[in-house]
């Protein structure tokens, strides 16, 4: 952390400085330049001290130079985080495709989307039992029904479930039935439930809030790490711009930053990262040629009938179509990012 | 509810849309102009109404007339909202002033500041003891302790309380120690939150998420208010931009529009909306200039030394200097406001 | 358009209104649905129209149903638009790359560059001479030099040349040595800018606005194609969002909307759209395989020693690496956008 | 400006970086801290040795901590600059007020404009003979014609002018007309009219870019300062975020931070600020208790019949009553400005 001083800042208040940072345990360097005179403050610093220091009489600015996030950065873990979710591996040589309905509505919606992805090539069936919703008055989900019709069609299918868990008193309800547990693009800052989600050492997957930053997307993440739980896996669903056209921009960079910041696997969702069901097969390739690990798709028998989202849902015909586009894209990339094609540093 | 036609949509799609509206209990209003043709919905329609009709065929484009919002609205009730808080009433003639630290940190910097506000004229003091923080490295709060303290301050003072409830587990705690519930941010889209605040009957204040538009906002205050608990304020906090010199960019606008679509009471925080404290006396007046019925203010007897938000906290002999300035400005604006000076239709 | 009324409108609101639109030469159509009045426009209506109706007596809102773009419009021309420039067709079967520095420096730096780029297949050359700066100390470009550089580094290597115009005066000698006239982002509502372009008949590309929506963009291109130059094509090169870790937020989904909405051939800037060079490749490729017609690279010989922009520069060896990824992509995509893969509507 | 390398960065790399930059005239001082070695660089660096330095091996990130606008800074000119026009001051005790059309439509609506925002109390006549429009398709101005009309309504009201240039081959001509040339804020970075705008020695107003930083603002300003033009004066119009409900989200924080950060004097638009008359009132207030030196107004014979943005429009009456209001609050804020009241430092 650096404490750039004030021009004509007094002597006393660099003496002042150094004093107190001596007192809470740190070394101050001094170092004048041509325009402006800098501290080095050395030792453990925190992000909170450059609030506090900024106060200090004769301080300009602070600048941080560490990173505040720890435990999902390359730094602390160099090599590429797995996760073994049955038989699928997230994070590994393939590119893993989530695929369900947004809302888990029906048994009979739910066995028939569940084994037309199962057909087309998906490893994983997404639905939601408990649904965020805007407004009080849309629906909100099936609730442990939901769940329970998710465990029939992953007893049918053998494709292992993610679902969304909206409240740290749902989490172990969930994790009962889910293999891998979602926290919505709303929560990402509920920081309850994330550790509640970090002690049940379940897989889990952590969307970017709507208007996170993606150093706050990792200090998120760092919440259920810090609980012991590793096996996490991020989400790109599209932030909040001024451009009305897409009901959200999916930042398509986020995914190659957290493969440089991060050892943490990277999913890109494109239903939710654009809102409409004609946008979700380029923006799906996109991800996969930006490196995805692996992608969500939302999938409904018939969308023009679905309860929630159905203008971002694929038909089984269009999904099945997509599965074979992603896996062509998804080869001539495989040389790249899995090889030694791509050097980022 | 309108539905815009696709150019060179078919007579089948045509019929197709007006079958399929009737016996959904709708009926569809056909209005063919030079450039399109429109199909209004009558009925009683609802926000997802519109994914749901965007899908089906020949159909261009859904778009929703009525406001999504119904209990928050002018429009559901004419009048003023009031809420009384021992002494206090906030949405009447006066702007309510809430003042306290950011956190609640120990007995002794709570009562000291709980006095030096009220001595300077606030009207109800705030401090959180569950603090949300976007690292898990950082100081969250003493918790129940935290009350405690806060009760003993109102004791002394006769100050009412505002806190913060960030987890639905502690509403029932949180909401016997407090006279106002607040709900941060970050939470304003933690709609089961939302929901057991509303169930609560506590007067209680929702922040401005972030990200949030207007409509979201005030559909996020249908949960508390769909719940029976009409004791509901708004508090514009700032929002994201892309300027990175403030913390946020607090939005005032929000402050007149939430006057002309709602009859909520709305409360400025200038403390959160620009994180500088030598922006908050600025925007604290330009908030009360544009019609607030309150603001809330971070004060701390030593910033420097805060354990949370030092940076946007004012001294007791700033926040002195500000209530006196806060009371001219207030005064000039109360016949603009109050009396028939600003017809806003 | 669309009148919505105010609830509780007045007899003599609705007739005056009726009245009115007669007298504008427009015809009004009364639906009356269980929550509000509507008034239909029939008419050739335009876009201030709806600032207009908005204050009249009786009005809640007023909605427009028109794009206000037509000549860039796909209803407009269905096909799409191709720009054959040298033996190069932009907007056709193959994915076309513009390589070169961001400014020309010197003699040497270009012709180095133009070869190397040409050699790794490259097929047009960029360059600056007038160089847009947000600061007046920066360095500004080479001027007409410059442009003499790039004739040079032409009919050495026989690649065509785009190179950026920044202001009217300019654009006829910029024209008599460019073979693609660039409007830069910052120039994206340069109105008059636009209009000279369009008087030219030169091929041109005109790079979305950091704050423009897709509206405003195809807007602007409007006022180069009513001039009479249809040779236009758009450029995505990022947008503004509160993200700070990249330059600009990258929006991919901005070419597949391009090429839903808009007959003109989409070009991508992953070097401007991230600003750093180690996200270009992956940005690059995604771009591609949202459906890009072709790339916009940065390169320079020596990117630590560029004047400006080497941090988004790409070395030689770099390029060349690049450019054999964007074959692979480009060519497993090439069945789903040139066939008949992809359905969008 | 400090580089702070990489971690596990080699003895080389330091030792290039330290031979680098001793060849360009640097002296670079290494500190070694407990994560982190940082190298403080000492000499007259500029902004875009940040991209250049970060290219080098070793290098993590580079931080400057000059600030790069110069002649716009508190630190270059301590004391406010004021601006004489006529009678009147810019950057003095009274807050200024502009107003009348957006454009000038008509000699009837320019001078019955003219008499009555004189009449209410105005400082100065604010009317469009160039307007920028989004679509090639509407009103763009008069022109030369509008100019003259100014010409006239300043002789017969005295009231001095401003007017906006577009383009530099126009600043002649529209600086023998006005009073105060205007850049608009699409303009903020047309650098080649920024420059045109400073030889003329005229007073200017520069407004802000939708979706500039007050840094990219500052920096613009630097353009005209550059070329010896003093006589400058910011607007703050809105930026550009995500929410619909307003044109644009006005940054009334601006306003004070230009206050802090330079010595420019600053107005407030409330109307392109917001795009709704009603909110023009309260924003307009909120302004002047911000501390804006002044505020620019539209001001519209018939508002529900102009040719541009009638809908953010003041009717004579309403503008009257504002004029009314502000006086009201410039008294109450006086003492603050102009006084000891309030302190920033």
């Amino acid at each position: 952390m650096f404490i750039v001083m004030r021009k004509g800042y007094t002597e006393k208040e660099m003496a002042d400085i150094l004093d107190r940072l001596t007192q809470m345990g740190f070394t101050g360097h001094t170092s004048k330049g041509v325009e402006r005179t800098v501290i080095g403050v050395v030792g453990r610093t925190y992000p909170e001290l450059k609030d506090t220091l900024e106060m200090w009489p004769g301080v300009e600015e602070v600048v941080p130079i560490s990173k505040p996030y720890k435990l999902s950065s390359r730094e602390f873990q160099p090599h590429d985080t797995r996760i073994k979710v049955g038989d699928v591996t997230i994070g590994g040589e393939e590119v893993v495709v989530m695929a369900g309905p947004c809302a888990v509505e029906t048994e009979e919606q739910l066995l028939q989307t569940a084994r037309a992805v199962k057909a087309a090539g998906a490893n994983i069936l997404r639905g939601g039992a408990y649904k965020p919703s805007t407004s009080p008055y849309s629906f909100r989900g099936l609730g442990e029904e939901g769940l329970k019709l998710l465990d029939k069609a992953r007893q049918e299918t053998g494709l292992p479930i993610i679902t969304e868990v909206m409240t740290p008193q749902d989490v172990e309800l969930v994790a009962r039935y889910a293999d891998i547990l979602q926290v919505g693009a709303r929560n990402m800052q509920n920081f309850i439930l994330l550790e509640e989600v970090g002690k049940t050492q379940k897989p889990a997957m952590l969307k970017r809030g709507m208007s996170a930053t993606i150093q706050e997307w990792l200090l998120s993440a760092e919440y259920i790490l810090a609980q012991g739980n590793r096996q996490l896996m991020l989400c790109e669903r599209g932030i909040r711009t001024f451009e009305t056209y897409t009901r959200n921009t999916m930042d398509v960079s986020a995914i190659p930053i957290i493969e440089k910041l991060s050892h943490l696997p990277i999913i890109a969702d494109p239903s939710h990262g654009t809102g409409k069901w004609y946008l979700v097969a380029p923006l799906a390739l996109a991800a996969v040629a930006a490196g995805a690990d692996g992608l969500m798709i939302e999938v409904h028998p018939s969308p023009d009938n679905a309860l929630k989202d159905g203008a971002q849902s694929l038909t089984f015909e269009n999904f099945e179509r997509l599965m074979a586009q992603v896996g062509m894209v998804a080869t001539s990339v495989a040389p790249i990012y899995r090889g030694e094609g791509l050097k980022m540093n």
